[in-house]
């Protein structure tokens, strides 16, 4: 079997590199910049001169882009993949889309005898780098199995979600959670910063308590050094939240707190920090309450 | 030493109960209506007829009651306590209240001579009847080491926050992220469900993993039997956020998402949510939603 | 010159009725359900089958209907009218859609040979039935020309707005006022009524003022009689409100209040006020507040 | 009769300099700054030295002040005015705050003998200094008729609204709509202008439409010019929201609109604008959204 990976970003670039040392099955990739390949390339990868030439090559492909419309342009673009990958093939996107655009790749690929998973991952670069991702799935029983022995070389746990488009919709649920608890511990430290408590003292008692999500510890160094190196983006969080709010509406259903914090991520974009990762959305609130290093007030006696 | 207790409501009754058979000092209870008194009566509590009666009789008071008008009305209202507490005492106010608040109250005590202490509870009924309560203080440390013993009697931890208002500071901290990780969890829930995804599905995959606050576990049931017994009534919800609303404004800083989840919480009062736990806002998201326990959507093949 | 309508509802049905009588042309029509055509059949319209036959039999396309999925299926989707236009003719879509979606339809026009303009209209039944509807078009100058004596006959008022996509991006900026400020005033009134003044006294002192929109004078009667007949569907400001949103992600800028104001349709919606008009927004926070006829507050003497 | 005048910011000393001129009473006054009052001091008012001693020379004293802790402390603090008036005076509070103080004070007035009416005004620095505000009367209808001449010196309308509270219940009423009209139209424009409409093209079409408030045309030259001269300061805009939302919280309604744009006027006044006219939360949308005067885009041919 012969696969295809288009896609070498920061996550995409490792899942291929696992699946080329572990799986031990020959790689196609393409990526819109061919110098991201390089890696992949010097590990024994094969390149292709456009989505379609990889796919006239592989019997099944891997996606791992940055959004829908990405995904579309290399699907069903100009030279695009799916109108040449040969019938029976197999799509899995990895890419964190929204369900309804799930459905319809997955629609658009039947139409053309093409079997399609959507098969997001949870996890950020160390997960990636490891092979211990959480892959999430939405398709049909027997294209997972099928599937299932490349999933478990990049990753730790594959759950079958259900249908088309249950798997980016797992997947968006659980980033929804990711930022809007990352956005109540911001207004909650800049609450408590506000009221004299040290960020410090905050910082220990909130994290490992019940009442906050357990990935806050993996952001507490970020907040401390207010150094934001990226681990999963701003703005990929504000396009994640939007793709929410719109599947919301496509649902017919009401996301109050999803659709605030989308625009208050919207918000710290336009003040510069989309490339940064999204626990800086706590700078964001910090600054504009006035606080900084210096303005931590002594945790005691504020009153006397 | 005597000791006063006022406001033996939920909370109040089972500490004041603890006071009773674990301290071994006499105690002397006042309660609006004398009915919810009764149980410690019987215990060996002795009635007083009226907060400052109550105060001629004791060295230190503790206050658990509802919201800041409250203890407003007890302390200094017609036959409040401050007046008639003997120079020295000590009044630790439990109630959940704002720290501005609780720094006036600091205030009208110290001009009387009376030294103060926020002390207000993380717990609910549970911890409440096993002493097993967190209490976050704020006041002088030779004030905090006078009632330690006493706290000590009533919870597992008490932790010496900082000065006057940084107790009740800590407790607003603690519940806005309560509130907004149960909305935020609500949402998800809903718009998972709306995509097919079960709701049992949902919570084993939701719950334990790391974007979900551990205390949500202890919520599932209501979620899953639609039955939402009141363990922290919703409407203490939305008077907890509108507190930090409150506060936030005095501080001069911004927190929209705890000011959006203010509203969405007195949207569900106004559907009469108000007195069922504030986990209920999750069967408010479902009903705008359209979904029922008989519409839970299959999980696989939705779009087939 | 003939011209083809399709998309025969409250609107459509009216401007095609005025095409027909007083533009003198021959007029093709075809409505998804046949039944609404009736009317304009009886004053000569002639019937298409499908989109596309209706295409081959005309130089100038007008499309009124719902929402972006409804005009790309007519065009684009089975039997759509774009690849059966000869070329050279002109589509005029006059459906309030997102600017985005207008440029995408653009594009698939010029494709084929095919001239586009977006021209989505101000106005509700009443002017559409007299001809006087204002017209805010996008396209290019020569396209407007070719169409203006057409637009005239259905409106007082022709704006050339800009390129495609300016048409129906000023009139999302139009919605989104009206929806803004409806719940605003809304708001207003309940917080008025809640302080025991009366509806008459709020919408006497308020409506005609300085502070609020004229339009919101046509929704007097509504709000007084609390009967909601739909001039403009609670359930099409929410897709508005949507597709502001949308636009608003699309050009990566944050749109707070726009985005509350959708979510707070959506709960309204929930509430099975979707067919209402988008004044029953009133209604949505009065019964939430409460607040109904019997329970108006005398305006004098509350606190006596 | 004598008449007291505490409060000689921008708007007192316009109101007091009209009580000077055109009513003929003597004037005694009194602000915590003494330098703001010498230029009604040079037209023959007599100063007093705290309020207290302006309260022992007067029947009627009007308040003209910032928020209600100002206007407490004046009236109940050390010095304060409302123990040292003679009985049966009247106490004309000109402030906006919100209505349950309104009603406390009435309270407190009434407990001293002194009747109480809440009078703020709608109209800034011109029509104050013309003596044309409206002032919304909230008090029994006699001491109405008692200050109806003094109003009328300063005003040009009086509405006798209802009852205590229910002047300032209206005038935050006002007050909600213009903060909420002036944050969608800015979103309005931000918007438009990201789509390539210039800024003077959405101001011409959507000033002096049925789809904005009159108001907004006299804001028209401070957006343009991207200079905001206050003449009502953001950072009271923030106020008056913040205590509507305080009185949404008391009355037990939801206002979610309003706790919206109360939290974007805090993040702007967290960009520094509080100072400036309310106006300016379009420059923090702008901002935010990248737009300035230079990356005005071309309003035609976007997408050719």
């Amino acid at each position: 079997m012969r696969i295809g990976f288009i896609g070498l970003g920061l996550m995409g670039s490792r899942m291929a590199t696992n699946l080329l040392r572990r799986a031990g099955y020959d790689l196609v990739v393409y990526n819109r910049t061919r110098a991201k390949a390089e890696p992949v390339l010097d590990l024994g990868a094969i390149w292709a001169d456009s989505p379609a030439q990889l796919a006239r090559q592989v019997d099944l492909i891997f996606t791992m882009l940055a959004h829908p419309e990405a995904v579309k342009q290399m699907a069903l673009g100009e030279e695009g993949f799916l109108d040449a990958l040969p019938p029976g093939a197999i799509w899995a996107d990895c890419s964190t889309v929204n369900p309804s655009f799930s459905r319809e790749m997955a629609s658009q690929a039947r139409e053309r005898g093409i079997r399609f998973l959507d098969s997001p991952v949870a996890g950020t670069v160390g997960p990636a780098t490891e092979g211990k991702l959480l892959f999430l799935v939405g398709g049909g029983p027997e294209d997972v199995e099928t599937c299932r022995p490349l999933l478990e070389v990049m990753g730790r746990k594959i759950v079958h979600v259900g249908g088309h488009g249950q798997g980016t919709g797992l997947k968006m649920v659980f980033n929804l959670l990711l930022g809007e608890a990352m956005l109540a511990f911001s207004e909650a430290l800049v609450l408590g910063r506000a009221l004299g408590l040290s960020r410090d003292t905050l910082l220990d008692l909130l994290l490992g308590s019940a009442v906050v999500a357990p990935f806050l510890n993996g952001k507490r160094q970020r907040m401390v050094e207010e150094e934001y190196a990226a681990e999963f983006p701003l703005k990929w969080m504000r396009k994640d939240l939007h793709l929410a709010s719109l599947t919301g509406y496509e649902e017919g259903i009401a996301l109050p707190a999803v659709n605030v914090a989308k625009e208050v991520f919207a918000l710290a974009a336009g003040d510069g920090l989309g490339d940064e990762d999204f626990s800086a959305i706590y700078q964001f609130m910090a600054d504009k309450a006035g606080l900084d290093q210096s303005q931590a007030k002594a945790s005691y006696g504020r009153d006397e």
